[in-house]
């Protein structure tokens, strides 16, 4: 039987809280038995990923407390409801089914009277053919030509997760011959973003994909009429170039204004849906499904890692336990997520939203306030480019950073340059290495401008090269992470009602509906 | 005579540390008195900007005690100081000059020799004249083709600032017809992201500027490595490719293999130095030499409204005081920039820099541990992504994020759409006025779970357009902002002794001189 409870009446949280100054990193990641330690607080993740912790304020006495809290709260028995179909979202009253789209860890989950592993399946294979159409031609233009290049439409989750992944894989599948059409996307209701982006379009050559699950996101929408407009503009038909992705129950679902449309539903969080047709669609166009297919595997053979009830196996809960020590003991408002990987230059924008929408919460999940700190700021950007930005405040401000650093062994493309002795791939390498163990361990110097206090802790995760395996590992292993945070956050990591309120007021705007400070803010824009 | 003291000395914000709690947003944002207080709390910056802070949690008396704040920190004063050409940067013994790039605000400043105003615009007009040169096809490539394309190589506040301006500038400048050149960056030492760019560029007509202010950031030249090798094998000259932006004392600087060397000098700091040749060379030439100069005009208009000595008149002044006040009164460790203009989407990437490499230290500009906080973690995306992304902490969240809004009446490109009644720019409009309001106020509910506790405090600078005068103002307001936020916590905000230790561990690692942990961790990264 499991039981819900906020973290701070758990027993175990209690002793974490007295470890607290326990672990010095300077002093445990000095000499050769910093250097045992780094061997040995990691773990492997699939796809050849490994999640190393050394220099976190972790040691044996803090992790065994880490364990007792994971049993305590009993995390890998919620993830387990969750997988088998238990209403975890219990707000909106919904399952919580992302796991779906790529594997099937527990039961078969029934709802709106169909096997949900067979129906994300089935939408999946339902875009690998229309894909392999587009791809082969036999899916074209009402000229007759190929499409070249495709164009999604969506906004918060259908956009930022494709987008990221999109980026990642973009190079790798150039050099690796599977980029089959070149993807952009549009988001912004600002009409300067998708004035921006028609412009580098061949309209005639392009499929426009629209994300929307209700099919009513205003931004969204907007910009379907912006993309129709240049259509026809350009004497096109805007039928033989729209695709929807959307809820079956949408007013996008059986429109006669769509080329295909493609399925998902309210079991999965915007944030959560890459994995199914919202980046399904477009992915597998950009890629080819196989790719696509390649990627679910990653994520779940990572989602597997994540049922593992000892958190010294399970990456993503101790990745959990970590920040909530950080947060909640170590009391560090904010988490930067730093990959060395420039292909990774929008996976933190989109880990931004799913750890920040999913854990932004005041209430716990039967609604009561909590009087403990829940979801992280979370921010970054790519290294070595962050080296020559924000580091200096990494290093020496006077707010700590917990950091989570990710690196690969070999680049995407393979193409390297030796300057000095090295090549470019091992000086990013080199790099990542020395930033964990100088935010550690600092230096002194008799200038304290020049002093380096450390104590500034991190994780990596190092895979051998950001293929679409490891990619949909490291995704992952960050949503499954968030969800464990929820869970002993002891809030509801599904729902978002914070975003509804502005979308009230922006409505009374746009209705002149206003009085106040909102009709004043109205007037100085202009409304 | 100015004298520096420690933000804990000073007894005006021993009264402001008292006033803490006095302004609860909900009452004095409501009702009739609510709008009056947002036409109240305002004031003109230069180029038809506002800065609106009537979502701030400020009141009349409030404000009174910053104006003596301001006041007993001499914060004009030490400006003055500054753009007089005093050493500023006491740690690196250098005066802070980037004001000049754009403007001379008071004395002559003379340094190695020279006039300093002389000497960068000399270097504005010098790369004016080659820009024209390289647009009407007076400098070409080997076959006597024209250029049309620049790329920036550079990292940092070599690559951030230039990169974020483009960006904002790109749009604007396909609709007025003054792109000359289209612009691409590589910073990253990770090979992937060369081999991405150059995948996009026709060497035959791209120009290179390799920017580096020393002539040896080890990133910047092992790309430049890179490019040479590409046009060697493309069997083209580098020499008729290459430009270089340096100091005049660098390697770089008298090298046969480069086009043309422009230069800036050791006081500007890489941060500021978009004004100077570092964005001028690829802005110039991305967009043309008036386009840059109105840019420049617009910074040195807006760093003029911040010498004035009121603070109630003087944005960038005002704008400090409510930041450290926010950080140091209120206790908030992280600030978001939302500018609702997809082309300031890398605004928030460069500002990140610009303030938390000047003001993330941990020493008084006297080299003494202080006290208290300092520079704040800075980050942000465009509105209105952010809504459908983090937004929901935001509203919802347990910990309280100030927001600095940015917001303009009219689009960049003038092209729009109508949607169920309103344009899409009305749209992203409405948006970010609901969201300051809703963020401030709350909402309350049954329903703790839809409840919004508001207090949320924001600003908002409003522009006309984004154009190049506004944008130039606009970076300004920032640039000074953070300069006034030093002296109030009386740091060396020039300096940036904080990436050292990185780069010494990184070279031990690359000559394989490690132990321990560095050993142990450069084993799993395969160095």
């Amino acid at each position: 039987m499991v039981s819900w409870n906020n973290l701070d009446t758990l027993k175990a949280f209690h002793e974490l809280e007295q470890t607290k100054g326990d672990v010095v990193l300077k002093d445990v990641m000095a000499g050769e038995a910093g250097g045992e330690r780094v061997k040995k607080y990691q773990m492997p993740m699939a796809e050849g990923l490994t999640y190393s912790y050394a220099a976190k304020k972790v040691n044996d006495d803090i992790l065994e407390k880490m364990v007792a809290l994971a049993k305590e709260a009993q995390l890998v028995e919620k993830y387990a409801l969750l997988y088998n179909g238990e209403i975890i979202n219990t707000g909106e009253k919904r399952h919580v089914l992302h796991q779906l789209t790529r594997g099937q860890l527990g039961d078969v989950v029934m709802a709106d009277g169909v096997n949900k592993r067979e129906f994300y399946l089935a939408q999946q294979m339902k875009i690998a053919e229309f894909a392999k159409k587009v791809h082969f031609g036999e899916i074209v233009n009402e000229a007759g030509e190929k499409f070249n290049t495709v164009v999604q439409i969506g906004i918060g989750g259908s956009d930022l997760g494709p987008r990221a992944i999109y980026l990642a894989l973009e190079n790798w599948a150039r050099t690796n011959n599977t980029l089959k059409m070149e993807a952009k996307f549009v988001s912004n209701v600002d009409p300067d973003d998708i004035v921006g982006v028609l412009r580098g379009v061949d309209l005639a050559h392009a499929l426009f994909i629209v994300v929307s699950k209700s099919g009513t996101t205003l931004e969204t929408l907007t910009n379907e009429a912006f993309v129709k407009d240049a259509l026809a503009k350009a004497g096109l038909d805007a039928s033989k170039h729209m695709l929807a992705v959307t809820s079956e129950t949408s007013p996008m679902a059986k429109n006669e204004g769509y080329l295909a449309a493609f399925f998902m539903d309210d079991y999965i969080g915007g944030r959560y849906s890459t994995a199914s047709a919202v980046g399904g669609a477009i992915l597998s166009l950009a890629f080819g499904p196989d790719i696509f297919a390649r990627f679910l595997n990653g994520m779940a053979a990572e989602d597997k890692m994540a049922t593992n009830p000892d958190p010294l196996q399970n990456p993503e809960m101790l990745a959990a336990l970590i920040s909530v020590y950080e947060r909640n003991v170590l009391g560090y408002p904010t988490t930067a997520i730093l990959p060395y990987s420039q292909a990774l230059c929008r996976f933190p924008a989109h880990l931004q939203q799913a750890g920040m929408e999913s854990n932004g919460k005041h209430v716990n999940r039967f609604g009561e306030p909590v009087n403990y700190a829940t979801g992280e700021i979370l921010w970054g950007e790519p290294g070595t480019n962050g080296q020559h930005s924000f580091f200096q405040l990494l290093h020496q401000g006077t707010d700590i950073v917990p950091l989570q650093f990710i690196g690969f062994r070999d680049s995407q493309n393979g193409v390297d340059v030796e300057v000095k002795g090295s090549t470019s791939q091992t000086k990013l390498c080199a790099n990542v290495a020395a930033q964990i163990v100088a935010l550690a361990c600092g230096k002194d110097d008799e200038n304290p401008n020049k002093c380096f206090v450390g104590e500034r802790p991190s994780s990596i995760i190092v895979g051998q090269q950001l293929n679409p395996e490891a990619l949909g590992a490291l995704l992952s292993h960050y949503e499954n992470k968030f969800m464990f945070q929820g869970f002993l956050w002891n809030i509801n990591s599904f729902d978002q009602e914070g975003v509804q309120l502005g979308k009230v007021l922006a409505t009374r705007v746009l209705a002149h509906d206003t009085d106040g400070a909102l009709k004043a803010y109205s007037d100085m824009l202009n409304i």
